[in-house]
Formats: C-alpha cells, sequence, structure tokens
C-alpha cells in the first residue's frame, strides 16, 4: 500500500521529530558570520554534557561516523601501534578493517555474533602485552543488537594496569544508552548524528579525552581533514577549518534541546522500557534474539533470528513492499538469518506496537508459523499501565542496576 | 510518552501526506500575478474530476466545511422555502440548525443516531408536499460513523417527482467514498479540505449544478462573502473576489496529483480495505458499532460503542495522554459512549493496527475488560496477504457491491 | 530571469518569515485534542494586545478579511439600519457594496481617491442624522495607499454625539501602522492574516468592543458561519465551532511572538522608516503618489503614479516577467495609471531599495524617462546611517508625533 | 534592522532554492532500503552529465570539499610524489598545504593573488621535470576572484609531453563555469555541495577518470573512509559503504534537476550576466577587483578591494549588523582590503543590485567616499532591456569567446 507514511525502525538513519525537521529547514548562511559562533559555542558545550565529559574536547566532522571513527585512530595512534580490539558482529568488523588498513597491529579478539566484548580476555590481553596502546570497544553492536560494557573494560584496563587509550564506538549507543566519558576513562568516544541524535546523517561526533589530545600533539599518521589541529585552531573561535553542514547543526541545537528537556536519564529508562516490550513481544512469538543472553540485550537494537526455513531477507522485503515497514535485514553472516528492529530515538509505544504487528504480517507471509496478535499483545501488557503485571515490571525494571 | 509521533486518528482533520506538507511550504506570492491562473484554473477542472461533474462549476471558500453548507443554502434558496433534511447524528443536527437560523421552513425527519438518511421517508414527504425546495442529505455522518445512500435519495427524488434541489454534505466521504455528482444528480455538494483532501483545514469546497447556478440567479438570500456572483465573475479569469488561501491551493493541487495517481476506485477500494480490517479488529474485541447494520457502515469513520461502566472520554483522554494516540470523541448525545476511529487519508494497514493496539490499551485502562492483541490479529488475518481466509475476503469485498 | 526569489511588494498576502513559515509546516493534530485550548487561549489574549483591547473579545474566522467584514456587519445591524461610510478606493468601495448588498440603508461620502476619511464631513452628517447606526472608517485604503485618522473620527462621533458603532478596516494597517481600539473607542476592528501579521491568507480577526457584544445579543441579522454566538460558545473552553486552519494558528503564535518581541511601537517606527525611505525615491525620480497629502501618507502601501503615456499595468508586467519582482497594479479606476510598492511586514532597507531598483527598470523599459539609481540613491541616504542628514531625518521622522 | 531575509552574498554556501528546501524536508529513510539505488543510480549518472565526463567515475562523500580534495590525493598519489601546484589565494594555499602534509614533494608555484594559474610556467615545469606526478588546479579561486584556464593548462600538459594526473579544484566553478572533465583531460574534479549546485554544505564530488582510476589501483596512501575501493563496491549495488547524507541526496536531485531544465549552457551564462552587472558596478563606484585582468575575472565571486583607509572588516561586518546583508571577507593576507560578493547560484539581477546598494551603504557607513546609487545604476544599465547600451552589451557578451 503506497499510502501513509512508511513505519520506520532501522537502527539508524532514525525517525527525525518533527521540531527537528523544522529547526533544519532554514534558509542557507554564512558560516564565517559574526554570530554563527554562538551556535557553535553552545552545541560543543553542550555535546560534553550528552558524552558527559568536563575535561577534553568534542569534534564534531562533517562525515559519517566511520569518519570519526577514523579521525580517532589517525590523531591518535602511529603505524605499527598495537592495539586491542574485539569482533562480533559487522560494525566491530568494519572497525577492524579500518585500524587494519590505516597500518595498525590489531590483536583481534573473535567472540561469538551474540556476545560482546570479552572483558576477562581483554584484561589477560592487557596484563599479557604492556606495549598495547590502544583498546577498541563497540559499546552497542548494531548488526546483532548487543551492548558491551563499557565500564567493566575500563575496570580492566586499570587491573592489568594498562595506559592505553580507551577507544569507545557509541555511534548506536550514546544519547539513548548510558554513556559516561569521564566516569569510564573513555579517551575517544565516536558517534554520529543519524541515531539517538534523531538526526539525519552527515555529522559525526567525537569526544576526546585530554590525554587523546595530548597523544595527537605527538603521535598521530598523516592526515588533514580530520586532523584535530585545524579543529581546535577554528573551534576555538568558534568556527570550523571547512564549511560546516549548517542545517544538520540546527538540527543539532534542537535535538540536544529535545533531550536535556526530558533529561537524560529519562532518555535512557525510555528506551529500555520500549526495548524490553519489543523484546517480550518477540519472546512471546517464540524467536529468539541473536544477542545470546540477557547481559547483551541492546535497548537500542534487537536482532531477531527469523524461524528455521524461513528468509530474513524476505521478511524484511515484505515488510517494505507490502507493508510499508522498513525493518534492518542481517548483515554479512547474518543475512537471511536474522532482521532488526531498530527501537531508538523518536519513538513511543504505539510505534512499537506497529513494528510487532508488521512483523507479524511479514513473518507470516514469508512462511513463518506465527500467531498473529501474539506479539503485540504481551508487549501491550508490558506497556499498558493498567495491567498489574505490566505495571510491577515497569517499576523492577526501573528499579533494576542497568 | 512525549517521544515520537501523535498517532493521528481523528475523522479529520487527517494526516497531511508528506509530499502535500512540502507543497503547501512555499514563498508567499502574489494571487493577482499573470501566471496566477494557470494554478486555479488547473484546480477548478480537477475537482469536477472528482466530484465527477461534467457540468456546472465548482468554487473553493477560504472557510471550513460549514462555509459551504452556508454558501449552498444562501445563494439557492429563499427565507421561508420548505426543505426535507434528517437528523441522525451532531453534523447532520448542526446542519439542520443552520438551515432553520437561516430562516429555511425544514421538515426534519429524526432518525435513530446509528442509522442513515431515511430514504423511504423521504419519498413519501416528497410525494406528500410538492413545495418542498430542497432535499439534503448528509452522506457520511461523521459523528456515528454511517454512510447514507445517495443515489437512493435521487430515485426517491425522480419518483415523488420531486424537482427539488438535491443538497449533499460529502465532508467526511468525497475523496474517499464513492461520490458521483452528476449520476446522482447532485445539485450542491460541500465538502471541506481537511479529510479525503488530506489538507489542512481552511478551503472547502461546492460543487454546484446547472440548475443550482440557474437557482442561484433568481433565488438566494443576502449574502456577501459566500455568493456565487463575485465567484463566477474571479473565477472566470483564473482569481478569486477576495485573497485565496495561497499554500492551501499548493496542497490541493499535490493532493488532487496523489488521488489522480492512485486512482479514485482505487481510493475507494483502500478506504474500504482499511475500514474492513478496523471492523473486524472492533468485532474480534466484542465491541459494536453505533452504525446499526452493515449497510450504514462507512468506511471513512467507525464509531464504537464502549462497554457498560466504561467511560468514553476517558478512552480518548487516555489513548491521548498515555499512549499519544488521538481519537475522535462522542459528541452530544453520543459523548461518553463511543469513541471513533478516523480511518481515511493517508494511513495504511500498519497504522490502523497501531489504532486498534492504543484503543485495546486505552480501553484496558479505562476499565474495560479487553484481552489484548485480539481486535490487532483480527485485523491482521484481514490484512495479511498469506492468510488465505483473508484473501478470501479481499476478494469478496472488493466483488460485491458496495 | 527564473533563478533566485521573487521579490514580493505587493501590498499582501506579505513575505512570511521563514521563522512562520517553519511554525505552521507542523504535522496535522486533533483540534478538539485536551490541550488544543493552549494553543487557543493564548492567541485569543496575545491578539487584545495587539489591538490593544482590553476589553470586548476577539473572534478568528476561518475566512479572508473580507470574512470579517461580514462577520462585523452581520452580528450587530439589521438590515435597512443606517451608516455612514465614506468611499476612496477599491477597499472602501468594496465594503461599501458589501453593506448595501447586506441591506444597510448606507451614507456613502465619496471622497477623491488619494484622499482619506472625511472627518469634517462625517460629524456634519453624524450631527444631522442622530439615528446613524454605525460609523464605517478604512483606517489604510491599500489601494491608494492612504492612511486615515481613526482617533479623529472618534472624536468626531463624539463631538456630535454619536452612540453609533465604530467599525475599523485595519487589514492593511493592524500590526504595521498604530492602531488602539480601546483608546479610539473602536467597536469593530477587522483584519487578516495575510499584511501586518506576515502569515499566509486564510484567517480573519475582528476585535468586538462589548458595546458591540451587547449590540449582537439584540440585533443581527441571519447569519450562520459567522454568528459571534457559536464562536463565544466553543472560544470559552477553547476551542472553536468548526474546524479551525490550524497551521494558522501555529504560524499566527509565532508572528505574534515576533511582533512583541520587537515591540509594538517598534514595529510602527520600522514601517514607518522604509516607508518613508521608499517615498523619498520616488520622489527623487519625479514620481508621485497617489496619496494627495502627507498627512494621507501610508506606511504600509505606496500607489505611485506612472507617468503620462506610461501604462502602468505594463509596469508591473515587466516587473514580474522581467525582473522578477512582484508589484501591486491600479485597481478598479487607477488600473493602469499607478503601480503599488508594499512596504509591509517581514522586510528590512536592503529589500526596499531592490523594490525600487526593479521599479526604475520595469519604468525604463515601459517607456517611462527615468535616470537608473537615482530613487535607489535618495532612498540609501535616508537609510545609510552613515550620512549625517538621514540620520537627522531618522531622529526627526522618530520623534515627531504620527 | 532584525526584520526580513538576511541577503547572502557570500560565495557559498550560496542560497538554496525553495524546491531544493523543500525537496531535503524528508522524513527519514532506510538507506539500504530496496528502492534506494534508484535515487543513487540516477544521480551518479547525472553527475557525470554536470562534469561533462563520459567516462571513469564519480563519487560522492558525506564530507566538505576538503574531503573530496583528500580522496584524491590519498586514493591515486604516494607519499614522496612529486606535484606541481600553484598557490594565489586562500584555497589554492590550503590545498598546497593539506598536499604537504600528506606528504606529497610539492613543486609550488606562487602567483600573485589577483591572478591565476600560470600555464607558462607550468610547461616550463613539466617540461623540466618529467617525473611529475600530478598537476593542481584551482579552478576558481574563490578567496581572490579569479578563475583560470585548465584547458590551456592542458595544452601545457600536452605540450609538455607530461602524463601527470591532472587534479581540478572545481568547486566554486563547477555548475556556474563552464566546465568539461573529459573534453580537459581532468583526472580528478572536485567540487562540493554549497556552491552552484545551491545545496548546503555537506556533500563533497568527485570526478574521477579512468586514468586515475587505474592510478588508484596501484598507488595511494593508507586510507579508509575517502577510499574508492569501499565507494565503489558498493555504489556499484546503488549504495553506499556508509550512511550517506540522505537529504542532502533529495536537494542535489531537485538541484540537478534544476540545472538540467535551464541548460547548462543558460546558466552559464546566466553566470557571467549577473557578475558582468556587478563588475560594472563596483568599477562604476571607481572600486577595483582583486582579479588584475579581465581574463581572471570570475562570473561566481568578486573580490573587492576597498578604498585606502577603510577597512574591509568593517564593510562586511556593517553591511551584516545594519543591512543584514552577508558579503564574504579578505581572508589571510587579504583580510581587511577587499570584501567579496559571490554571485553565484540561485540569484537574478534583482538580488545583485541589493548587493550593490547594501554595500554602496556599507561602505559609506565604513568611511569611503561612495556616491550613492551609482554602482547600482551601472548595473542597471546593463541589466535593463529597455537600455540600447545594455543590450548591445549584453550581445557583445554573450557573443565573445569565453
Amino acid at each position: 500500500m503506497a499510502t501513509g507514511v512508511t513505519h520506520l525502525f532501522v537502527p539508524g538513519p532514525t525517525n527525525v521529530p518533527d521540531v527537528v525537521r523544522r529547526a533544519m529547514n532554514v534558509p542557507m548562511q554564512d558560516h564565517r558570520a559574526p554570530d554563527f559562533p554562538d551556535l557553535v559555542n553552545g552545541l560543543l558545550a553542550d555535546l560534553r554534557t550528552l558524552l558527559r565529559c568536563r575535561t577534553g574536547r568534542v569534534f564534531l566532522y562533517p562525515s559519517s561516523g566511520s569518519g570519526a571513527w577514523e579521525a580517532a585512530i589517525t590523531n591518535t595512534l602511529r603505524p605499527g601501534d598495537r592495539v586491542l580490539m574485539s569482533r562480533f558482529g559487522q560494525f566491530s568488523h568494519l572497525w577492524v578493517d579500518m585500524a587494519e588498513r590505516l597500518g595498525l597491529d590489531v590483536v583481534c579478539v573473535d567472540v561469538e555474533w551474540g556476545a560482546g566484548v570479552p572483558v576477562d580476555e581483554y584484561e589477560r590481553q592487557l596484563a599479557a602485552e604492556p606495549d598495547i596502546k590502544a583498546v577498541f570497544v563497540t559499546h552497542n553492536e548494531t548488526a546483532t543488537g548487543v551492548t558491551s560494557d563499557v565500564a567493566a573494560v575500563r575496570r580492566a584496563m586499570d587491573a592489568a594496569g594498562s595506559d592505553a587509550l580507551l577507544f569507545v564506538d557509541g555511534v548506536s549507543s550514546i544519547a539513548s544508552i548510558d554513556f559516561r566519558q569521564d566516569e569510564w576513562g573513555v579517551d575517544l568516544a565516536v558517534t554520529g548524528s543519524q541515531k539517538g541524535l534523531m538526526l539525519p546523517p552527515g555529522l559525526s561526533i567525537l569526544g576526546v579525552s585530554d590525554k587523546a589530545l595530548a597523544a595527537s600533539a605527538v603521535a598521530g599518521m598523516k592526515r588533514c581533514y580530520f586532523s584535530f589541529e585545524d579543529m581546535i585552531a577554528t573551534n576555538d573561535l568558534g568556527y570550523f577549518p571547512y564549511t560546516p553542514p549548517v542545517p544538520l547543526l540546527h538540527g543539532l541545537r534542537a535535538s540536544l534541546d529535545l533531550l536535556f528537556d526530558e533529561g537524560l536519564d529519562a532518555v535512557f529508562d525510555r528506551h529500555h522500557h520500549l526495548a524490553e516490550g519489543v523484546r517480550r513481544g518477540v519472546a512471546a512469538l517464540g524467536l529468539e534474539l541473536c544477542a545470546t543472553a540477557p547481559e547483551w540485550y541492546s535497548d537500542t537494537v534487537s536482532a531477531i533470528r527469523v524461524p528455521e526455513g524461513v528468509d530474513g531477507v524476505q521478511v524484511c522485503r515484505i515488510a517494505y513492499d507490502r507493508y510499508r515497514t522498513s525493518f534492518g535485514g542481517g548483515l554479512a553472516r547474518l543475512a537471511g538469518h536474522v532482521f532488526r528492529i531498530g527501537h531508538l530515538g523518536d519513538l513511543n509505544e504505539v510505534s512499537c506496537l506497529a513494528a510487532l504487528a508488521a512483523a507479524e504480517m511479514a513473518l507470516a507471509d514469508a512462511g513463518a508459523d506465527v500467531a498473529f496478535g501474539v506479539g503485540v499483545a504481551a508487549a501491550q501488557e508490558y506497556y499498558c499501565s493498567a495491567h498489574p503485571a505490566a505495571e510491577r515490571s515497569v517499576e523492577l525494571s526501573y528499579a533494576a542496576p542497568r
């Protein structure tokens, strides 16, 4: 059916709130105007609040999130530097691939797709190899719906006496899942505009600790576009070394205002609440998550294994073509085996019920044995404030340590 | 939850398609510019296609739909004229009220709220009173979700030998439910921008037959703003007698393009398809429609009776406050007794499932004994192309005369 | 040249500020939602501030400004009522025409087009005819660029001992030229959205004094759409009797915020400043205004007489076709004899210089003997803060009573 | 004055046409959806038309134009490669700086700021140093308003028997000034979204010849984000290796449609026409261009020397603060000595007259001895179709080889 909205449940780009769309729809303006720094300075300050970093700096690049991956590496590490990474999904894989192509000497710990960063193995490696210069963490692996424990990695580093830099890919976690740059000692925190920040793609964000800034002054690879140096020189005046993506800056202003008005903790709780409803729906349908244990469950995306004999590609295709609903497909080795529901950004309970309802129909059309309404009902029980069990579980889930 | 879209299921104003929103977001322009008639003439011509009228004229007023009600009356009838009307919901009631306040001598047939225009009674009255100057039909009563049979009224008028003018309120039918001005001999067809045309409110549309135009030349009440005369003189040049609501005209262009690209018959089928799914969901929940029999079922809005002991006002309020979903409330004597799901305009199956899911939760919160997911499942069975029974019923419903 | 913006200098619809365009570009919403009154109540309160009326009521109609003309008349006067009007341009003419068509007994004072309301003649008439029920004033005649003195009319009424209702057409004055409903004893103040309020057309505004409200309770003509009664009943709850033009309400919110942020007095000063520059440019070009004396000069629109042998229609047509600039044409008896520059709403000095530059070229193309740049230069001297004479004149003009 | 539009005359970002703004204002969508390649493939094909390249490839990067500078270098050259560049303004300077930081062995020919690429010197160098791997040309130096002759550089390369790669920075020329990638043998053509393409910043475009593609397969530096390899692999399927800036892609679609509807030659003529008017205005004011001879005059930007004793920074500041007009300032060694009028993109004659009028006032306020209206008048004479001299000069300028 070609009418109505396309129901968008990919884990990025996410739905852009109308107020953010409006904020971006501005006449063009001079990015060297005398009052332009008013916009820029406010954004740079508020992004520190978002990342919970009181020290260091935040950089904004006109690029996708992978640009900030590259900026983090090329500014602070040297070719041949030994680094510790782990791979358990397409995005952690791509970061490893980038690190290798940029000439790093990568110790890559491969982990089952469905689990996350192997903290104990990290600690062991760090203790064994004191010359490891950087430790990489994919906070939320978007391909598998797995969230890793950054704080635990920090503790492992400290336990191992490592003074490596801690790199975190927070593209699909920051602004949706709790993130604490200072507290967790994150040196390079990467995110992008098109996930929890609810903006179109085109802007990447890099939080940089003082330690990483110091590293960039003495280390680094050949670089120019992503160089900290030029960015610092111009940011200090409230400008950029090249023309910034002006509408996205205005959108970022609106997005940060929305997030801070709601309160970051409330934002994280909301993501957990919506995600938990989706997970209950998935479970009620007898389907399994790709994430292998609750400790890995992601509050921003659920990768759902399709039943035997059902093609996950077909599920997504049918959802899109017949039911005007966009799910994420399985990537790389998960192609055909999962479909993904992104439940981050500008959504609410009824949106998530729509996602489950569409998923039920697409699964049925693709040949799965699905009882209509069962997934929806389980989520409704959780979401519905009138239902005693649901209320209780809401309280529990909010009270439980996360 | 304050995030995500508000799910809008009132029977008007309806969801505005994004392409229509974009079309309206234009810089202001001179409504007396030399090329302005290009826009106006195209609209006036295409509205005739929409109304299926090859004769007469179409007028566009900067007003709500009730403005066109008044225009229809004040241009073609005289104070004291005897007219035949029927009342079976808040909107047919308001038209009767207007007619009386404008000085018409109204023969009002009151009908149970839940039924529609009493065709046999109309025929009887017309046969008994040959001096009836006008017959009024509310094609779709938005308050009760009842569609009446305009063609049957025309047949009754012909059978009674009446040469009265036939007035039709098509505000919540035109562009969503089959309407044929010429074929049904409708003399004055009223609609508004904010229903099937998927535009914001602010523009009313009046289709006028040659017979009604002739009447306006000799009859009519004191009028100026809504006068046909000024409109004809300026429309003939491609302009308006006063400043028209320019953005709505651009939106109307986009809306008509959408409707004609889909095809009017496909538009009507789509509305029936979505409505039927909602009705099956309602039935599965054990709820009753206000419409008392299938012949009255409206494909644009379903007024749903709440169970005993449940307050319909609360259902709407909870849906809005907790679940960010707008349903229509019960109006006048139906206040508290029904809630209404508008399923017209820019929607699709998944939207309607979201409506049912939200309704189930709001009903539960309001104290109704609702089994979660049951209404959704019934609609899914109907909508889902993989379900054999559903496919069959789709064929049946499309094959049946409507 | 088909690129670049169309430079819009008609005296309405005026340029819509980008922030207002954005404010109107909203998803559709339920006009009966529980929080809708928050929007409505704020608007109704703030419109009183705009009109400077602390008593009475303000009504918002989905209509063009002429709808509010009709609402003013049909709610407060009776057919046959004797009223005093004056006619000195197309818009005052149209109001007289409406009054006559609605059955009023109009005493119409015809005045040379180029002058305004004849206050002395009004006083004489009022003294002579104590039964005059209403006095009409076109505050700013858009067709001729003439502003009349409402306060003086009030003084004349008081001097004559008249207790007639005072009707004022403020369509092209309110929000641009000083207006004081309470202080001037205006009973019915009409304006529209598409002039000083910088909105698209589609919304009319009517300020109604307590005296006029009292009159409406006992007098009035047959009416329904524009009836005060229904509006009062629903407005008191924060709603409307029919579906209001929702986007325009949001635009009005943004527009009022802009005006109040600037300050109404600053808004009036700005209009005078821009208008005075245009007038100096016109004078420097050796052209005459239609307004016959400075006391009549309008700060919102200048109607400029074209030289002998030049066709004003051509001037406008050339400006539009060749120079992408919209001027207002001459209306009725002024057709071909004037072109009009609207200098109200969202403009600044450089915009006005562009208008003059375009006018110079269009005049030259149409055969006028125009020295390029001369009109622009005169306005620049006035606008340019560096120019001693200009600065002085700015001070003078702001200090002078207006 | 805080009202009205900001008149934007910086040489980028340029004014975004309303139709392009509307095209970008889309709900977010899945960049991996089955129908996404329809958009991508059309853009990639049409960009070849824009660049006039029938061979090779075009890449789109989420980055500013300097990202594509870096992509061109890092994909096709090796560290230590000897390259020939010239420097005559801030942007050619920055490209030299980037080349050096990326490890190239740069032969930099410094030229007076105000002239362009020294073709004869290039030929001499290329003949003397056969190992030069790449030749760089800044087609239009935005800082000085100087256009260089790319075709002549190609002839010089051929004459010297060089098989170096030809790099062209067409950021402020492509889509505004004639550019012919195939005919001129350009191997790497760089542009950005925010100049002649009339889009917001955020997208860079790189046209790559088959020869450069071949070079990239065997040469290149460490790179990942800007790697051709990943882009080719995904573009071939109609996708991108990372999330592309979706709204800009839709805007690019609209922008290319506008340009092709007008016709590229007409677009270039229009830019010349508008530029020539501005230059005549500048000359009439007794001011000099930074470009030292007509052969260097740029049709996209004029850098104008301020008179002795006047501060160019003040001119820009006053224009912005008092007259709501954005001019470009002088960069690097030109700071304070020039101000720049960008006359590229979505403008027309009246816009350019507004720029001149604002410039006259800002110059006067900054202390320059300026006769008001004189610059405007000279441009009007040129633009005005009624003026015989102007018409003649239009013919001349269009007939002259460019």
